[in-house]
């Protein structure tokens, strides 16, 4: 199990960790298995997708303001974050993702992204690989 | 492997398993690695987020409710439950977090959640640790 | 590890690979642990649901075509298949799935499918047992 930190920028922003988990599957030693990619947080997620156009990240942000606009939440008058959480739910704290050949088998267009849905945060990401 | 049943007692609700889960980690003995929390049902699913405010669930239920209205699918024509298939399939059944030191890495703010969307009903949950 | 080839018919359909997988877990000779299922495709995802009434699957692409729409992102103007890329994001490239008795411990109602979002193209499905 290996830990590593995302300091994000922007209030909402796809960060691409792919190298950085990929790292990690290399230390790991691990030929053969399953890497799980692991967010401790409820106001942000793992997507897996493109970012060789990074529209497609900022497509997704939009997507998800549309579908969970701000501040019509209960838990907005408690924190103000109601939809960076709905959106993490959504989106999910963590993905599993083959490994084969020392390496993450992702596909072509295929990208680990950490979602922030409130940032700017120090962000840990938590990757087991099996 | 371990199973254990729980009671939903409305319609919609998210019921806090985490403890739950922590305890079949730790009847697991494993230290280090992961666990997989899963239903085996097609109208609930698992939500890993914040239960401190449990509004954050009462609004995931609202927006949920908001994406995927009642009684306009070909579905509730069968069974007139539709809504809640879309839900569990966008939520997913189950999900993967990571362990360390014998227990759940969760976040500060995260729990585990079993979501029903067609209760009142036994659900089963399955946990594997590895 | 394993791997098969899908390939899908429609722009847009759910295929159900549930036997596929089955067999992949067997060949595993592996009783008792979890199976992930993944699609290294940034277009398509893989689904757990109901395929018994296959309008659930129906249903369901229609409420993503609701949520997602065609032609209004930015990734359009490069490739016109943005609508695709959200909805993957959204489903997940993957499904983690316990094996006991060396099958998968899916519910009476559960299926395991391809999402083609935009398709008909061959589809990877990878398989690994743990």
């Amino acid at each position: 199990m290996t830990e590593f930190t995302v300091r994000t920028r922007r209030t909402r922003e796809l960060v691409d960790i792919t190298d950085r988990v990929q790292e990690a599957v290399r230390a790991s030693g691990v030929r053969e298995g399953i890497c799980c990619v692991y967010v401790p947080h409820a106001t942000a997620g793992v997507v897996v997708n493109e970012n060789d156009d990074p529209q497609v990240c900022e497509d997704l942000l939009d997507a998800l303001a549309k579908l969970f606009p701000d501040g019509v939440w209960r838990h907005d008058r408690v924190d103000n974050n109601a939809s960076a959480h709905l959106k993490a739910a959504v989106t999910g704290p963590g993905q599993v993702i083959p490994v084969a050949d020392g390496r993450l088998a992702l596909g072509r267009w295929q990208a680990v992204m950490l979602a922030e849905f409130d940032g700017p945060r120090d962000r840990r990401v938590i990757v087991v690989v099996r």
